[in-house]
């Protein structure tokens, strides 16, 4: 017998002291055996109390910044020892494409959470989210949205089909956030996550008991779950249904969302008949997805809906490309591009979904609906023809493995609908040219799907592909789909946070989110603030300029100097018949120029550049003869980790002689971290 | 026996043809019967479905700002007619203050929808959520979020404590997001509800199908839901578990969010002694939640945990104030400042709540625990004190009137964690005027809470108070408080709608989402889009400019008109050494002045303003020598609905004489809607 696949719980690997009653899992090509697996005497109530208590305290010594740079460094670690995991991959049937999909696509994803979380999330512990509320008339009550992360621990639990993949895109948005993984892999490829987690493990960039490995059944984990956790579990909609049923999920307050595979739709335009470059795409895209990990993919497309003319061309284009392209074997063999299913239950289930799917009236056009011969879990593409398109089968039987289902249509109409049919989807892909056509069915199927994407001529060398979930995009959808939303950038670490609406006084508000407030204490005065280095600048560090008078030669030099002669500016009539002007006023951009000569220190000093400017509004013109004046107070600080300066945001107010808004803005600088040596 | 309280169904009022069966609903104060209730017959079924078409097509043929509009109006309709509500909202127990809430309160959340629609969203069906991610290097695949409305209906389920204010809350953010809703109120005061939905009726300002009211039980309702629809529950947690766990939402698609009432907490910080102003806001905080609608609010004070050495101080405050201010009687009577409870099945229910607190050790140390005597559901203010804070029950029981309990803290930390016993809780208020403890607690407790209130002498006196939600802010709460989230202005819209990922060409991008995408079609040369009312002007329009070179003559004059001399400008030596520049550049509020002097058409014409410049970076630094250009793009189009102008977004992008990204930006300009007359 293998050895028994251990777990990662409470800070070390583990296994059952006895191998009783443990799982056989299997080579999906050759049926040998890969691996055993057993939880047997595993303490879970254990596990999931280490996340909440050493994981949670570990991580919580952390910004969102550090731990963004520690996912690059696990980034980094899992490339160098990808070969390791390829080689492991390929007994799961994957090929080195399917590989590719979940090894470089989950190592992907950690990067792309660690470059967003550096320049989308403050480097401090809370989000902030929306603007200021004001509550009171006189400023002195103001309402903010924050984020602070859950409490507990999230629970992920995987599907089969991308063991690293599916368990990265999970885990890297709640360590950003914050909160401890338990990892909870399926069975039949959990060898493969415990390879990337050793790895990870081994790398030493780990924070204690922030990653947890659990490889097998977890039958009471729901009964340990409170208040403050969370699972976000991906497998079939009747696995989600039962889970979700639990006490603690319905009453208990943990959380729990659900990406489940759904039967997605791809429709051809009306205008891209054969021949045209849409139909190809549509095709090429078609088979892809039909052929790319032997179509056990929750984003694959399962029915693909088609003008009624077009039905008979696409089932040609796709035979064909199919006997070109697509060679079926094991994925260690030379020239094979598709593999074997992960297991010969897998083989056996998504035969019995093609026989249900035949008795409800569809026609095999393309493959057999048998078996291949051997001891390997393989089976050929099949795509069955649908003539009733309003039967329920072809909408709501899924069939997990090489095969989809074509339904043509007569007017885009009843194509939207046959896409909402599918009772939530993942991703809908529409091919076509024609914006109209576009903007009208994705108009009518956006409520219905996770993604939506738009193929053409323009974009079908560049796309990514219907079914490949991006970390930048929400991964998910309403629905059958499972209701929940993953990846998405931030989107996916606010999910494992709490927003909360916090009231008080902007000295509170300042307090707790670290960014300066209107009315809070400032400290004008004293050293300039271009003087300080991050070190020692501090929130509400505020230079409060003298006032300088506007002139109408002003206005008529800054015209002459930057060719800037709008009428508002240079003709006093037309100005006046302007609804918002007394007159001719001072350009805009006069103003915030000279704001700048106002508040700037120019001597060198850790204030290295004017990177931005942010939310200017204009409030009150300025006329020839008012004077203006500037409040520069530091907002926000936001050290850089691998730099030796920071982002500074100031903020800036512009007033007039009457103590009128004239203009608000933020100024975004560069500062250096420390003083310049001596 | 009086009339049966009317539905508002399929577009007509409608009553059942018998009043067999009827329930009878009775005056809180004097016993008297104020209306009969009954569904018998009432066909749901065709409720929901008039509200999938015919509300759906009203109120999708409107725009986010024109359905803003309407709520305006609707709210000034309620104004005028207030007197009516106020009348009615007496018999209900509310005294004039309670009122105020409900129908001012609620009359409120329209007024503030309207302005928030206007301000925050853009004049067209589709939101769009998020940057653009660029999706392949080429710029041809770009990802966007978009939120579309669902396509189904709103069903409301309210409470019987604010029969205006609980169903204008969610209304208001409903019809905003153009989903029609069906409002059930609680039975007990659904005859105030259907008071305001006749004057909504009457004023002609609904669109068919987009409010409906149903006046009495909906047994069945629960069945005739799907994806598409969604229901927000407000009541008991035990009510919202048992309709949370309906097949049409496990399973079907239904979306459900609920706002149950929960344990709040209000904690007085260590700081806060008796003497201070924090200690006295406090106690008048606790004595008006205390009493507010005789202590019937979701988000009534239920637990004041207080240092324990406060514990006497306090109980001795509340009970001085309740007897200087707190007159229980009929709120129609002159000089009463606390009503009845709804009902008397409410008041004997608190009671039975009071018992089960002092069976678990609860001592009462304000009140008695006994009903007043009469005919009316009164009841005085309550206070129970906990010795034991480690009992469940003080942290789970809740008695929905006027009922609190204290308990004592030695610590922060406990503080902290007797808040989280509650198991998530719609608020929890702080008193204190430090701010590390501020900060302490609040980062420890948002987690379990929807909102967290400052209390300090700073906004003691402009402080909305413990108890009431506004629009602005969500409102809800994790766990026991029902884990959903509404209000929180537009938040709360986007709950009505379904976020979507789209990808594609920037062509269909721009398409879908009315916003000009780089990379899409645009039109240079021909009229300048300055010369373009609002009627003329098209997405995409532009002006490409002529370049312009910049000498360090340039820069200096620059400087010595704005006097910004910083270093980077003036200095070759110190320039050099900062690690962004090659030497000497120009002012980044040169760059932009000068390109607006690039691209403006300076003749009167339909631009009336530059109202804004957002998103603004400096990328590539310009040198003496350097020349820059400017194109110009109209991005995004805004007509105001109540002006005859509207907002023009362009895109700005600088480049150099290399074609290097010089800086980007957003300019906002005012445009009129059409050519000024001849």
């Amino acid at each position: 017998m293998t050895a028994i696949l251990p777990s990662f719980v409470n800070g070390a690997w583990w296994t059952p002291a006895s191998a009783d009653g443990a799982t056989a899992v299997r080579d999906a090509s050759t049926g040998g055996t890969v691996a055993h697996v057993s939880t047997d005497g595993l303490d879970l109530a254990a596990a999931l109390e280490y996340a909440r208590t050493t994981g949670q305290a570990g991580l919580g010594a952390l910004t969102f910044h550090q731990r963004a740079v520690l996912l690059k460094q696990m980034a980094l670690a899992l490339t160098e020892r990808k070969a390791e995991l390829y080689e492991i991959s390929a007994r799961t049937g994957a090929t080195k494409a399917d590989s590719w999909v979940d090894i470089d696509g989950g190592i992907g994803v950690l990067f792309t959470y660690s470059s967003k979380g550096r320049r989308e999330l403050p480097n401090t512990q809370v989000y902030v989210d929306g603007a200021v509320e004001q509550l009171s008339k006189d400023g002195s009550f103001l309402g903010r949205h924050i984020y602070t992360r859950l409490p507990g621990v999230a629970v992920q639990i995987n599907a089969f089909n991308f063991p690293v993949w599916g368990s990265l895109e999970k885990f890297a948005p709640a360590f950003l956030a914050g909160v401890p993984s338990l990892v909870k892999p399926a069975t039949p490829t959990g060898y493969l996550a415990e390879a990337f987690v050793r790895i990870l493990d081994e790398s030493g960039l780990l924070p204690a008991g922030s990653l947890q490995l659990v490889s097998g059944s977890v039958p009471d984990l729901f009964d340990h779950l409170r208040l403050g956790d969370l699972v976000a579990f991906t497998g079939s909609a009747s696995t989600a249904e039962r889970l979700r049923a639990h006490d603690s999920v319905q009453t208990g307050g943990a959380r729990f969302t659900s990406e489940t595979d759904s039967i997605n739709a791809s429709i051809l335009g009306t205008d891209a008949g054969a021949g045209t470059p849409e139909f190809d795409a549509y095709v090429r895209q078609l088979v892809a997805e039909l052929t790319a990990k032997a179509g056990q993919k929750c984003t694959a497309i399962r029915r693909a809906i088609v003008p009624a003319a077009s039905v008979d061309a696409v089932i040609d284009a796709v035979r064909t490309r199919l006997a070109d392209r697509v060679v079926v074997g094991d994925p260690r063999v030379e020239g094979v591009t598709m593999g074997p299913l992960a297991s010969l239950e897998q083989r056996d289930e998504v035969l019995r979904q093609v026989e249900r799917l035949v008795e409800a009236g569809g026609e095999l056009v393309i493959g057999t609906g048998a078996a291949e011969p051997g001891p390997g879990a393989f089976v050929s593409p099949m795509l069955l023809r649908f003539e009733n398109t309003t039967d329920d089968a072809v909408h709501s039987i899924e069939a997990f493995g090489p095969v989809s289902s074509i339904i043509g249509y007569e007017s885009l109409d009843e194509a939207a609908e046959l896409v909402a049919r599918g009772g939530g989807s993942l991703v809908t892909s529409i091919a076509t040219h024609d914006t109209a056509i576009a903007a009208e069915l994705a108009g009518r199927i956006s409520a219905f799907n996770g993604r939506v994407l738009l193929l053409d001529r323009d974009d079908a060398r560049s796309s990514t592909g219907h079914g490949s979930p991006l970390p930048q995009l929400v991964h998910g959808g309403p629905g059958r789909a499972g209701g929940g939303e993953e990846l998405g950038g931030i989107r996916a670490v606010l999910h494992h946070m709490q927003r909360t609406a916090v009231q008080g006084s902007p000295e509170m508000l300042t307090a707790l989110t670290g960014i300066w407030h209107a009315g809070a204490a400032s400290r004008p005065g004293g050293r300039h603030p271009f003087r300080k280095s991050l070190s020692e600048l501090v929130i509400g560090d505020q230079v409060v300029s003298g006032s300088r008078e506007v002139s109408l030669d002003d206005i008529e030099t800054f015209a002459r100097f930057t060719g800037d002669t709008f009428y508002a500016h240079m003709d006093e009539s037309a100005a006046a018949a302007n609804p918002f002007f007394p007159g001719r006023v001072a350009h805009g951009y006069l103003l915030v120029s000279w704001a700048a000569g106002l508040f700037v220190d120019p001597e060198p000093g850790p204030v290295l550049a004017n990177s931005g400017l942010e939310n200017l509004r204009f409030v009150t013109p300025v006329s020839p003869g008012d004077s203006i004046r500037v409040e520069l107070t530091a907002k926000q600080i936001t050290p850089r980790e691998t730099d030796d300066y920071g982002e500074v945001r100031w903020d800036a107010v512009l007033r007039n002689q009457d103590d009128e808004l004239v203009a608000s803005y933020d100024v975004l600088t560069l500062v250096a971290k420390e003083p310049a040596a001596a």
